[in-house]
C-alpha cells in the first residue's frame, strides 16, 4: 500500500490508524479460553493486506476532507474496520472449509491444521465477534446494515455452490454471484465509513458503488491468478477453482466462444484438472485477455463513482488503489 | 408443551404467540434468491419442541403478570424469541456437519442432502440473519447481548472440540463445556426477556439463572438419550457423542469411578463404538443414575430460581417446563 501514498505523512497515518484497527481486532477476540485465544492468534496470521480496513479508513477521510478532526468519528470508523477485517477473516477461514485448501498467506489452514470441525467453529466465533464488536458503537442503523451486508454475501455463496460444476453458468449468473461474494462487503466497507463521517446521501452511494465495482474487480483478478498465478507467490493453494468446479470467468467466457470440439476438449481439460492444458485453451479464444478486460473496466467504473467528491489526496489514493487492484499478482 | 399448560386460555395464546414467532422466523429468511428460500424451507422443518421461544415468552409473561398489555413489548419479546430460534437452528445445522448427522427430527440433514459447504453457508446465513433481526428491536444492548452470548456458544463448542477423546476429561470441564454451549443460550432467553419485559435487576439474573440450569439439564439429558435412546423416537442419529469421542456425562462419572480393568474396558467399548457393551458399564458403576440426578438436582435448581418471582401461572409453568426437561425421551 505505501507505495500508493503520496506523501510520507499520509502513510504514517494511515500506517498508525491501522495499528488501532489490528490493536481493536485482537482485543475483540481475547477469550478466558486458552484454546480460543490461541486458535484467534492463527487467525491473526492471515491479515495481510487489510484492504477492507483501508478502504474504511480512506473512505472516511475522502468525506471529511475539509471538516475539523473528531475522534469520536475516528473512533467508531476504527471499530468499523476491525469489524469487517472480521468479517472477512471469518470468510476466509469458512472458505477453506468449503475448499479444503491446506495454504493460506504462505502457512496452514485452521481447517488442515486442526480440523474442519473447529474451522467451523472459528468461523462462527469471528462472525459473532464481529456482531458483537460491531453493537459496540452503540447505532442500531449500523448493525441492522452489517446484518444485510453478510447475509447477502452468505447469499452470494449459496448461490455459487448451486452452481457447482455448471458449465452453462451465463456471465450474468457469474457477475451476480461475485457481486455478493466480494462487492457487497466491500461496498458496505466505503458506504457506511462514509455515513459515519458524516457523508451527504450522494456521498455515502457514490462510496458504495465505488467499493462495489473494486471488490468485484478484486475478485476477477484472483480468478485470475487461481488459473495462471504462480503458488508460490500468491501464497495459496491454487487451481482449487477448478478442482472444486466454480467457474471463473476467463472460464465462462470461453466456453461461451468456444466451438463445440473446442468445448468438449475445455470440458476434458476441467474434468482432468488439467491446468496448463485449460489455460492454453482459454487463451485461445481470448478469454484470458477478455476477463481482464471485464475487471480493467471495473477499475474505471470505480474510478468514475468517485469523481463527484471533492478532490483530495484521499481520493486520489482510492483512485490508486482501484488500479493496483489489478495489476496485483499476489 | 399443551399438557404442562394450566389452563386452555394459556395454552391457546402460548400457540398464538408462537405462531407469530414462527412466522417472522420466515419472514426474515425470505432472500430474493430461490436458492436460499429452498434451503430455509429445509431448516423450518427443524423447528421441533420451540423450547428456546416458549421460554422467551413465559419468562416476559413471568415478569408482567400485574403490569398492563404493551403490544410494542410483546413485539419485541416476539421478535427476541424468532432470534433465539435462529441462533439455535445455526448450532443444530453447523453441529450436523460437525457431527456428520444423517437424521434430524426424522428428516435428513442439511449436509447429508445438500453436501458440508451448503450447510456451513446456511448456517452463517443464519447466524447474520439472527443479528439483523436483531437489530430491527433498534436497542444497541440487546444485540450486544447477543453478541456475547453466541461468542460464549462458539467458545463452548470450542473447549469441547480441544477435549474429544479426552478420557481423562474432569466433571468440572463437562460442566464447563455445557454451561456454555446449552446453558448460556437459555440463560439468555429468559434473561433478555425479563429485561425487555421491564424486570427489575434481581428477576432478571433470578431468570438468567433459571434458564441456564434448565439449558444444562436438558442437555445431560440429551447426553443419557444419546446413550439409551431409541432412534426411532429420539428422531435423530443417536450414539454420535460416541463416535466423535464427545464424553458425555455418565461416561465421564463412570471413568471416574471405574477400577482400573473397569476402565480398560470402557475404553475398549468406546474405541469400538459399542453402545450396548458401554450401557452395560456404566450402569454397572451407577454412573446412569448418578448422571440423571446430576440434571435432577440442576431441575432443582432451576426452580428455586424463580421462588423469588410473583406465584403466577406463569411462573409455575415454567416451573412444570424444568421438570419436564429430564423427563422427555425426545
Amino acid at each position: 500500500m505505501k507505495e500508493l501514498l503520496s506523501s510520507d505523512a499520509m502513510a504514517t497515518t494511515l500506517a498508525a490508524r491501522l495499528d488501532r484497527v489490528a490493536a481493536r481486532f485482537e482485543r475483540q477476540l481475547q477469550s478466558d479460553l486458552a484454546q480460543v485465544n490461541s486458535l484467534a492468534r492463527h487467525v491473526e496470521r492471515y491479515r495481510g493486506k487489510m484492504l477492507r480496513p483501508t478502504l474504511v479508513i480512506i473512505s472516511g477521510w475522502a468525506v471529511r476532507d475539509s471538516m475539523p478532526e473528531d475522534t469520536e468519528v475516528d473512533s467508531r470508523i476504527d471499530t468499523l474496520a476491525a469489524v469487517v477485517e472480521m468479517i472477512h477473516m471469518a470468510t476466509l477461514v469458512h472458505d477453506d472449509v468449503l475448499d479444503e485448501a491446506q495454504m493460506r498467506r504462505g502457512g496452514a489452514t485452521v481447517n488442515s491444521l486442526r480440523g474442519n470441525e473447529t474451522a467451523v467453529m472459528l468461523g462462527d466465533f469471528l462472525i459473532s465477534s464481529a456482531f458483537h464488536l460491531c453493537s459496540s458503537v452503540g447505532l442500531p442503523w449500523l448493525n441492522s446494515a452489517l446484518g444485510v451486508t453478510t447475509t447477502q454475501l452468505c447469499s452470494g455463496e449459496i448461490l455459487q455452490l448451486t452452481h457447482r460444476g455448471d458449465t452453462a453458468l451465463s456471465e450474468a449468473t457469474y457477475f451476480e454471484i461475485i457481486r455478493r461474494k466480494t462487492g457487497v462487503l466491500s461496498g458496505a466497507c466505503c458506504a457506511l465509513a462514509a455515513r459515519l463521517a458524516g457523508g451527504a446521501d450522494s456521498v455515502v452511494s457514490a462510496l458504495h458503488r465505488y467499493g462495489e465495482d473494486l471488490g468485484m474487480a478484486f475478485q476477477i483478478q484472483d480468478d485470475l491468478l487461481d488459473l495462471i498465478g504462480e503458488e508460490s507467490v500468491v501464497g495459496k493453494t491454487l487451481g482449487i477453482d477448478l478442482q472444486k468446479g466454480k467457474l471463473t470467468l476467463p472460464i465462462v467466457i470461453h466456453l461461451g466462444r468456444a466451438s463445440a470440439p473446442g468445448r468438449e476438449e475445455t470440458l476434458r481439460a476441467i474434468a482432468a484438472c488439467d491446468r496448463t492444458g485449460l489455460v492454453a485453451l482459454v487463451r485461445g479464444t481470448g478469454s484470458l485477455g477478455a476477463a481482464r478486460e471485464r475487471a480493467m473496466e471495473l477499475v474505471s467504473s470505480a474510478k468514475e463513482r468517485v469523481e463527484c467528491l471533492t478532490d483530495s489526496p484521499s481520493r486520489r489514493l482510492l483512485e490508486s488503489i482501484a488500479d493496483a487492484t489489478v495489476e496485483r499478482v499476489y
